[in-house]
């Protein structure tokens, strides 16, 4: 293994104790070459994030009271580590920036990426790596969203004459040279950048669980950790609420074939989980990879005799969604009926005129609405094999008198997904994983 | 009830004795007022249907070779009828008429309804009715479709004067007089359409079995009948291969709500199948009613990552199959793909343009096709209560270690859809039976 691109998350981050895993960590294999790094997470339940500081310093800002308390405080978290790691550095420059900066033009995406700048110069001098300022390599539209091609040539450029770095997560800068902040994904998407543009072997995520679980851990008691995943299989879980890395986040890398590895920086020596373009073959893997879901859903049926005699009806359906801009999570046609799946929160604001204009537009034998959804993936990319665990699955559910809405297993069978009511959501999800983990 | 309409199939107007059969059953009940009728059918396994005889004479008449033979042998199976049942009715006049048309001017759709009426004609005189002939009151568009808003009002204006009367089923004529006939459905439609014009308080369709059965006799052993049954299950089931009612026939009798009543003409005191708007309430029924399936689909399977988070993907593939007016069976989307069921007949002629304007339009990450697939339809109204009936129907077919391709449950849940491979369709059936059977 030649290059790895390792991210840490704020928790990895939070102090000078951390500061020091990170360093074990990354010398441990000189093929760490890469580094990007979050701000300063939470030490404890109760603390403050320092973006969160950087961020209220703004809002007192723009409404014209006074800021320096929160200013302090986060200078106090930067200065804690730099004392504790005992480094030569001096803040005094970067605060007067950022005074001046509140005091004249705050501006709100400016200040949530302080925490990431200051933090990684930090580390870069702590590991004795160059800072790499994504100011200039991450490039994002005017619109806010990531001009992708532009950046894997920048990050590229930047990256190429230098042997080490740590790059600050989670911004970049527009065209006119504004900061902007990733929406969704921060930081890790910053990693996976990086490691397309290095061309890393391997981009390791560092956080503060050893992986990911096959279930939510506030819902299912110690949840296994899942050895291998694939990148689709990852996609789903996490587009379906498990928490770990951001849908958008492994996009870059995922497209390359960079393997993605979530690591652990409070137990280092747990092999975390390897998200891979391809399952390693002949393991005795379960066929299920994990169980994640979804609250707040809302099933829209529409039934019309002869439906399925021509394509017509479901295009036109889809078509009056399109035109509303209005995405859903699943659509199900059957004999005669269209079984539509969409956010709660999308659908509420134009829930009525929908259903009117369906009604209008479709003049449907039937249509009905089902509210307080939730939707369940059981995940598993050897479903193929895995009708059995399909049925388990559904006997589970069955088993404790939960109503079904909708079972929905399309070709690829990557997973199945299925519908239960909100408030039996935490039950069935208890119901499967223990159906699943038997096994 | 004051009004039904008995519409009797070509096995149970075969012959004399068939009539008999029919003439003690409309007497039975003297709200059996509208008699629709069918050409004579087989009367034995090898026979040849009266309908298929005069199709023959067109055949032999527009290809100049001598019609008689075959015009003799279809007189003569009215003969027997009229000779049998002692009645005083003289075929010269209609024969004549007959060959007069074959000589001069042959039309198959003519020639194809010449059954129903000459043997319709032959049961009113039989049973004492008025013979009505739907030349003047089954109303045609010219391109061969039903006109059903002009049929209801003719035969509405047809009936009221009426205080019994049989009709011919099958045919009627379009505005040039021209006489068209249904391409599918044929007599049942007739039936529906009278029961509606009628105002009937149910339609009896008499035909040679005790109802719709659970399963498909050739391939189960003897599967129970079904006692009630709702229009849409009908429709579902018929629709997936169930042989009793054209999916059509159901139609216009389901619109006004009139029930329909599958009996056995040979077994009437049978109760059959009576299928209705809503099913009884209370009634200790199976949540299954019945399982049927068709071989034969494709499946083709299009991953892109990211499809959920908008709808514009499925409407673009959906816009795709509708430019080429291609209808599908089954749609489903799932986290970043599309399944698509189409029958192979219908996808063959463009599978390979069709893939490769899916790949051009839409780029997508995987496109996989799997083909000889049987969707098998599990339908039971009362889906809503029958978790633990889908987990059986699957825990069967996975027991059987049947691949499973799709799974289709939308929120109406009056089907679920299976896919199976075409070469253990008939195994699946069996074992699906099987396990809704045992309850």
């Amino acid at each position: 293994m030649d290059i790895i691109v390792c991210k840490f998350g704020g928790t990895s981050l939070a102090d000078a104790k951390q500061f020091k895993k990170i360093k074990a960590i990354i010398k441990e294999n000189p093929a760490r070459k890469f580094v990007v790094a979050s701000a300063p997470g939470k030490r404890f339940a109760k603390d403050i994030k320092v973006t969160d500081l950087f961020l209220s310093c703004y809002e007192k800002a723009v409404s014209d009271t006074d800021f320096e308390e929160n200013l302090k405080r986060a200078r106090e978290r930067f200065e804690d580590i730099i004392r504790d790691l005992e480094l030569e550095f001096n803040l005094d420059k970067e605060f007067d920036k950022l005074r001046n900066h509140l005091t004249n033009c705050p501006d709100k995406e400016y200040m949530a990426s302080r925490g990431e700048y200051l933090n990684s110069m930090i580390l870069a001098s702590y590991l004795g790596f160059t800072f790499v300022d994504p100011e200039w390599c991450v490039c994002f539209n005017e619109d806010g969203t990531l001009n992708e091609a532009i950046t894997k040539r920048t990050m590229s450029a930047a990256l190429h004459p230098l042997s080490n770095a740590v790059i600050a997560g989670f911004y970049g800068a527009d065209i006119n040279g504004k900061i902007r902040t990733f929406s969704r994904g921060g930081s890790d998407i910053t990693g996976s950048l990086v490691a397309c543009a290095a061309a890393a072997d391997l981009y390791e995520n560092w956080t503060d669980v050893s992986g990911l679980l096959a279930a939510d851990p506030s819902i299912v008691e110690s949840p296994k950790s899942v050895e291998f995943l694939s990148y689709r299989e990852l996609r789903t879980l996490s587009y379906m609420g498990a928490r770990v890395l951001h849908t958008d986040a492994i996009l870059p890398a995922a497209q390359r074939g960079i393997p993605i590895n979530i690591r652990n920086t409070n137990r280092p020596n747990d092999n975390g989980t390897m998200i891979v373009r391809k399952l390693p073959k002949g393991e005795k893997r379960y066929p299920v990879t994990g169980v994640a879901g979804r609250k707040g859903m809302s099933v829209i049926q529409v039934e019309k005799v002869m439906v399925s005699d021509g394509s017509g009806f479901s295009a036109i359906m889809l078509d009056i969604l399109k035109d509303r801009n209005l995405s859903f999570e699943q659509c199900l046609t059957g004999i005669d009926s269209i079984t539509l799946v969409i956010r709660a929160d999308l659908l509420n604001p134009c829930k009525e005129e929908l259903l009117k204009e369906i009604e209008d537009t479709l003049n449907p034998d039937y249509i009905g609405l089902k509210e307080n959804i939730s939707m369940i993936a059981i995940v598993g990319e050897k479903g193929t094999e895995s009708s059995d665990a399909n049925v388990k699955v559904l006997e589970a559910i069955a088993d404790k008198k939960i109503e079904i809405s909708t079972i929905n297993q399309g070709a690829g069978k990557l997973n199945l997904l299925v519908g239960v009511p909100d408030e039996r959501y935490e039950e069935a999800i208890r119901a499967i994983y223990s159906a699943i983990e038997e096994n």
